[in-house]
């Protein structure tokens, strides 16, 4: 090995997903470690439409861990990201004792620079921290060695960035041991189970921010008795009611529980004191549309589910996809009817009957809705094997691109 | 006795308040009976802002049992009015055959005529089956001689009636019977109790109907896991919590309760499959106003609650009435600044500073409320000695002025 090899970064890139939970995650019990008061299940939704890229290199010539996000160098000593990087080099220092040979022993010393970008703006309200910190996780673990159970080092980023280690549908098991080793994801189907089914991300126009999800949870764990209720004596019984509708891949159930456990979490955080509101005016004329679409049929085509903001998130099957997205259009008329409203996965266009229209009855609200994003599940993270993708340079410093 | 004054209808005229539960009712266990899942506590309103006046005449030349509601003849037959009938001359008869000397006979065997006006217009959605069914109550139960615990009667034509037949501050107690006896009202402490206490009605500007609170809280039993914790496990520590905080007229308590149990009424709404939603985003700004104007001055100074619809029902001292009524006029700019925004009890104007405008920092919502109405906690049902107020003529037919 050369000197100038020596000083040429090694260099990782992976890509991870989004998920967005059917069984909801509110209240931390340890906000340090953070363990979760409930267990949660997600979908893993597919990075061809939304997904972080990191690149992580090493060099000896690195003078200081460092780190680029969206373009733009953040705080490294962030407790959260230093969390990730402690734990990922603590294992691998564990390999390296315990006397792996494949471990390159240099590299654990050598600092690390980080850069990490999304295929989605952030404005649009798409909890991008859990794909972001999954995405950390899986690729330091990549550069440093280190395989194995690596979703408990990725919730100790963000909680539901265990969720996005893996693809398809996803459990995040709360656990029960204090020091949070229990407390992990796995993986309850993968992304190939259920192909029929379809994830539609309603993107509602900009609205003030709220209160973010980190303060909101202490304050609802404070405050709301019946979060604590849901905790200790509804979500057990849910997660089983899901995990068998997802085996089943049975619509009917999976959507009813969904809109059920989304409307519960936002109930809790009705009952937090001060109360917080993430559902406006679009996000209720959404669960109208929704809840009469199904009742003009008869029975549950789409479902909706809502986190920490306003956007919704429909599940559906491909078969009634069409028809759904132009019925979001008709009662939500965007500025333009141009294509720009349909991002992700192609939909066809079909016309809607008047007997539907004026089955569902709603007084449409204009530009209530910036953007549609079809897409559907998808696979968990993956290393990006072409060099040319890397976002940092062989200096180590974000290519000008980024 | 002439036969001429036999055909003379014998009038009676009353009047009744409306009432604002600050421990909400949600959600029955007898649909017939009106049998509660959980007791309430309910501030009378002043009648002088917001009362149903109420004739009732009967004579032996009427033909049949007729109603007239805001000037427009109703159908006698409702189940709930049949049901106040029914009870009111059942308890009647109880009390000629135990041989009452008081008692005229003759009137049980008369047929009625019921007239009856609100002094508030009905599109203000401020609960008027209330104060409607305890003035019919009151009114009947004056014509037929029957004297006792009335608001069982008035509970079956509907619930929050009960609290309606009480001035001052009124629990109604959920019972524990079948047959409902013990369901009943019971004053916690009289109008005269707490002088200071300022009560603002917000009247929000025309929204759609929601869902019914009929059919709305049987939804809520059928499907709400958390309106049945709430209903078993939580409200009956707020009755001792809120009682406590009357007795004591300590605000403070009282007001955070209140918003409490606002919120998590409106909570297990959320949580009713469908989801109901009664608040708006006017409704949604009025919370975070007073949130913000009491975090402004480090003290709980003002509450909201919310019944069945966006109106909200403002709590405060006298000593903040003016500065508040101002704040809700800065915040939501009514059309015309005209006197038209204020009804009820007259209120200083007083300037806003700057340093408070800011503090609040909200962004104003014009016309999002239409009118303030300032009153207070006032008396319960009175009889109307002035024969120049009854509704009914001398033929028992409506006035042309109702």
């Amino acid at each position: 090995v050369s000197a100038e090899n020596m000083d040429k970064p090694h260099m990782v890139t992976c890509t991870a997903p989004v998920n967005i939970a059917v069984i909801k995650y509110w209240g931390k019990r340890n906000e340090e470690l953070i363990l979760p008061i409930n267990s949660s299940l997600s979908v893993t939704l597919h990075q061809d439409q939304l997904k972080t890229t990191t690149t992580v290199a090493t060099s000896r010539s690195f003078e200081e861990d460092r780190i680029w996000l969206n373009g733009k160098e953040e705080d490294i000593s962030h407790p959260r990201i230093q969390s990730c990087l402690r734990e990922i080099r603590r294992l691998a220092r564990k390999r390296r004792n315990d006397g792996d040979p494949g471990l390159d022993s240099a590299t654990l010393s050598h600092k690390v620079h980080i850069c990490s970008v999304n295929n989605f703006p952030t404005a649009a309200g798409l909890a991008s921290s859990a794909a972001g910190f999954a995405c950390l996780v899986y690729t330091l673990a990549r550069v440093f060695g280190v395989e194995g159970e690596l979703s408990v080092i990725a919730r100790q980023g963000s909680g539901s960035a265990c969720r996005s280690m893996y693809g398809g549908f996803v459990q995040w098991i709360m656990g029960l041991q204090d020091d949070g080793k229990d407390s992990l994801a796995q993986q309850v189907e993968p992304e190939t189970h259920w192909p029929e089914l379809r994830i539609l991300v309603l993107v509602a126009s900009a609205a003030r921010k709220s209160v973010g999800s980190t303060s909101g949870m202490q304050t609802s764990v404070q405050s709301s008795c019946l979060l604590k209720h849901r905790a200790d004596s509804v979500v057990s019984g849910r997660m089983v009611e899901m995990i068998e509708a997802v085996r089943k891949k049975d619509f009917p159930a999976f959507a009813e529980l969904t809109m059920k456990d989304s409307n519960q979490f936002h109930a809790t955080c009705l009952d937090t004191y001060p109360p917080i509101f993430y559902l406006n005016s679009v996000s209720q004329q959404v669960i109208n549309l929704v809840h009469r679409y199904n009742q003009h049929y008869g029975e549950t085509r789409v479902a909706y589910s809502f986190d920490a903001g306003p956007n919704a998130v429909i599940f559906t099957l491909q078969k009634h996809v069409s028809e759904f997205v132009q019925v979001v259009q008709h009662f939500f008329p965007p500025e333009t009817n141009g294509e720009d409203f349909f991002k992700g996965l192609a939909v066809n266009r079909v016309s809607l009957s008047d007997e539907l229209k004026q089955g569902i009855g709603l007084e449409p609200m204009p530009k209530g809705i910036n953007y549609i994003i079809s897409t559907k599940a998808g696979p968990g993270p993956c290393v990006v094997k072409d060099p040319t993708q890397h976002l940092l340079t062989s200096d180590g410093l974000p290519k000008k691109t980024v």
